[in-house]
């Protein structure tokens, strides 16, 4: 691996100016990034719908920029960092897969750089003082049946979804009915991903509703409960993007992991803003299919602020579209055409939404060896009568 | 602030083989460690029984540290990393006071590298995977109603101290009574402040007991779980012992915080071993007073391995005599000789407890405006004829 | 009123076998029961769909019965035994209105001859039982997770619904998620309505399935909990049918109350087995409208033993067939042919349902002041083309 | 056994007034209590400190009744009606043993004339209606956390002693922490037995504090949750005491059942006004030993209103003595004169009790086949020697 002192040099940062975690890994401060007219070209890669087999969208993010720099460019990689539950509930990483990684994988993937503890932190905290405040009654009109925050965990803890606390008497009140999400479902996390500043953060965490007072009407925010500067004060480092590289050492900004279904599924847009100054292309991903996660991207995350895309990717296999074809996940390996082409309907709907946004599409074909030339073939087909680049 | 490089220089640890965080933390992987004789001499920081007004061993112990300095010594201090919860539960930092402070400070009590967060990570996969086994009734004759494992959380949440789980429907189960302590009570925190090595380590998380078979006398341990691979992923890290610095630039290593109450309140061994090689003087603090730490200190860390302390400092204030002598915390400030020769039956006790052990102490008073002359002369006059050094 | 003993000489009963609760009321024992040839003829009152309007079946019932008695004949009503919960919840009693009641009805509404007091010491008494069973592990593969049974309550009580039980620690266990019903959703009322004798009872009793083995497949049941016996104690007194009487001295058996909605809603077999010898007419009520009630009244209580019957009253009110034709109940009073027209297709498939029987149906017009003369005649005329004896 | 009706005649009451239950059981309404001068004299039976051996209050009770008859007396007895609990928890009855029994004794242990089913419905309506003021708000400053009024029930069910209630999502509230005690240790079951007519139980009942508001100072009553009429209607019949005979035919009166642990455990108030009217003697029963059950029946029942008592009896087996003589309960069965001497202190305490109240004592010695002639000697010289009677 290079020294990540080297990555930040090629990227035009003050290596001086950046906050070591080991030798390869750093965050980068918000003071430390480069001004610029934000000239690289944004790359956004997203799939069909996802299926039982997997599209490999951060495989192929990483793809394209170790292939960009194979002839000559400078690309950044923007990815989500991965959920520590879902990798001990053995859903696999999401630093890519064979010669498309991002590295140090292993740190990655567990605690890297301490975002998600000090996200974890922060929203537990929240809770525990929206608690104290009812506890206490130090809010008119605010009891333990009008809160609404819960708790996240990063553990797949099905035993705390739904949960009574302040059991044991008096002393460890209120009692309420409530349960942990999974901490990427943590509001706090959506916030980071979206946040522009230190005082954009402070505004956003301050807006917050934990809970509804007695009438169902008035909302109780964070900042009533004085929430805010410890919350800032745990966040502090959190919202500094985290600086990695691709197997083959190409800068790779890891930032953020909101999940796709409950938030918009995207990294953060510090990070996009640190990239976009760094490079020739940026190369980010949105989670989920076209019809999720691209929509999100396009709707709250460009909205909010982040950089506008140049171009999409639709990334597809074979066989995700045999199985929108209706083939189940034990035929995948026998070449089904007629199933492509059926199941390619989904594609062409992915091309429609990108395009419905005025943007142009490149199809990526992320092959497997039981794929067929036929099959192949259909795909092709398809994706340029549906308007593909 | 010095370098963290220059800190480690000067301790003999070669620079290139540390983990930075930052500019002003760094992580010492075990194979880092020096080889050596152990020749420092360990100097343990104990006090009389805390009062509310504080007795102030930290900020003796870092003190301690810079006057070795200043004449000439080399002084390595070892001591524990604050618990989050009680930061913000407005309880103090741990990191000294005054112009004797470990830095970067606020690192230290927050977030620092991430070990507690770890510890906390790894706890609670453990009370996931052991719900899991009984949810899915995968350890004959271990039902929910023998699980013994709780849950850890780094905030002060009295709400989750006994709590329900499981509700919602039989997916969510198992039901369970059960609650959150603080991690700094983690059964994991305190493994990892006895722990000598990785293989140790493993050992002993094997060992945990998360609860007993439904006959009441077989218990079932964290390796029939199958979650020690996991928990040792997660812990690879949080064991590397954490070097800072003074307030005067001497090195100072703060590694794990397992809580004096219910745990054995000290440091790790293996943050004790890395400094009794570097250095002349190793100065460590146990937790509460003599009575409590310093028993635990000789009679736990010790005999697990920790190095042998050559002197033990006590600290004492004459407010926290007078108060052991019946006046309150408002009338602390107005000289009160009776009261405080009567407290010093206290200090008395203390110096008692330490030469059982075979060991020398030396009292440090710490000293306040308020404290008198005649006040001072009397615990003098009793520490000296109970044996003081 | 009159002397509950002469009510008992008219249907033939031997009073001084009767057990008198007050002078108003009175028990049949079972060995109480006239032999005979079951020669009375059983009419049972259904009506339309239930509307917030009310129809008045009971009323209709208990009318019938007094109209009857008018022209000679000797009927006898019987019907179900109302909730308390509901009687405090505000939804009315349920032993008609008007002049046509049943007396005492004060006495009927509340505790009566503790029959629903009976059940819902037996039903809890299992659940005390068998959750005292899984503590103990005294069943083989019965755990807490797959206890099925709940507990009821007479009480509207909306925190019951959804409990945690077994708290403050281990001596109270089990711990588990469950809950309170009303206790005319107690599988024991609706055992109480279907048994034929004592013999019967215990079989059924002893066949209630209380729970599932860890295979989810091995049903427990009440006889494995050895409950049956002390269930039987408890039920002794609450299987004899009720006797009292209509406001004009006719007799009413009141007996037993399964809900409707999740029961069969009928009042006991029992209670018709003793009816169906004492006069020439049984009026009975099957509860909710034709769709439901009386499809249960004839698929449930009369396969399993009930006497057959031979008319069918089907209840309608001008009001009800405007609410199904789409008025609002605050338009209720202003006359709507059009609305009565469009609602009688409700009342057209009553007559279906209960033709589809081979039984052949009176609809009844329970008639209100501001009904108009067209609305009556249009009900007529629906009434008739669709069959209507 | 007798007619009810003719030991009501007996007692100088008119049969024609009672409420039969069966025709061996009847209920006194308060308007047939015959006026008179209360000319009666009352026995109250209490006893040693109770022992696991049993010492046989009630059994004494029935036979001193017997006895006085037998000699031409005309006694009342008045007992505790027993709860059901205990009865299926295999306690045993409370109705006597042997000869002396009270009849029928089947039904007094289990439903009775359904007065604790009335008190437990009227118990349970409170407690769902507190929480349902809570639920809804309906008095300021009344929440969740205030409440104080548990449940109640029949069965022995240790899972209901500590629950959480209110699961299932917000319409199931309120979330609380509560749980079911026994019904004889309802407050209602100690105002049902302390009441002396409508008007009084109406102003207790209206008394009951069922929680706290949020000061923590002012109390909520049962008056302000409106829950007065309703449980008015629900107690309407249960303070009516009820009659039965012993099994030679004098009358008895069993009527309430109030914990003597947790509440003052003496049947009620109004048997004893309704029985001092209607013979020579009326005997009734004190709960548990003279150092507890006696002292609350004089500072209790008595100073509530309750007549004042003639002579007290004090019960006493040598196996009894021999408990608390220090002999195990197997080995109770050998001689042990010894034990017997020292266990008597227990007897001469109880005797100073009763003497302390300026009432006379006589000691009753339950005798029994392996008690020895000089056992018998000893007790008999230590009662004398301590003042009995």
């Amino acid at each position: 691996m290079r020294k990540i002192d080297d990555i930040a040099i090629d990227m035009g940062l003050d290596p001086g100016k950046l906050e070591p975690y080991g030798l390869d890994k750093a965050k980068v401060p918000l003071d430390a990034f480069p001004n610029g007219d934000d000239k690289a070209k944004l790359i956004v890669i997203t799939a069909i719908t996802p299926t039982p087999a997997g599209e490999g969208k951060s495989t192929t993010a990483v793809g394209l920029v170790q292939g960009l720099a194979k002839i000559g460019k400078k690309p950044v990689l923007t990815i989500r960092q991965p959920s520590l539950g879902p990798v001990f509930g053995h859903k696999g990483g999401g630093t890519g897969g064979g010669k498309s990684t991002v590295e140090p994988a292993v740190d990655v993937n567990l605690h890297f750089t301490g975002d998600f503890h000090a996200i974890e932190s922060a929203h537990n905290l929240l809770a525990a003082m929206v608690d104290n405040a009812v506890f206490r009654n130090s809010i008119e009109g605010f009891d333990a049946s009008g809160v609404t925050w819960r708790r996240v965990t990063d553990a797949e803890d099905r035993g705390l979804r739904t949960i009574m606390t302040g059991g044991g008497g008096r002393l460890n009140g209120p009692v309420r009915e409530t349960g942990f999400d999974i901490n990427a479902a943590s509001e706090i996390m959506a916030i980071c991903s979206l946040a522009e500043s230190y005082s954009d953060l402070r505004d956003r965490i301050g807006d917050i509703v934990v809970g509804w007072k007695r009438d169902r009407k008035t909302p109780v925010t964070a900042r009533e409960i004085n929430a805010v500067g410890s919350i800032m004060a745990l966040l502090r480092d959190a919202i500094k993007p985290n600086l990695v590289q691709t197997s083959e050492g190409q800068p790779a900004i890891v930032h953020m992991g909101p999940f796709g279904n409950i938030a918009h599924g995207c990294s953060s847009i510090l990070a996009d803003k640190l990239a976009i100054n760094c490079g020739d292309y940026v190369v980010t991903e949105a989670g989920f299919g076209a019809d999720l996660g691209f929509e999100k991207f396009m709707d709250i995350k460009v909205r909010q602020g982040g950089p506008e895309p140049s171009l999409a990717v639709i990334v597809t296999t074979i066989r995700g579209l045999k199985w929108h074809g209706g083939v189940t996940i034990n035929d995948m390996d026998s070449p089904n055409p007629e199933a492509v082409r059926k199941g390619s309907e989904n594609l062409k709907n992915a091309l429609r939404i990108v395009n419905m946004y005025g943007l142009q599409a490149v199809v990526a074909i992320n092959r497997f060896p039981t794929d067929s030339k036929d099959e192949i073939t259909i795909v092709k087909e398809v994706a340029k009568s549906a308007g593909a680049f």
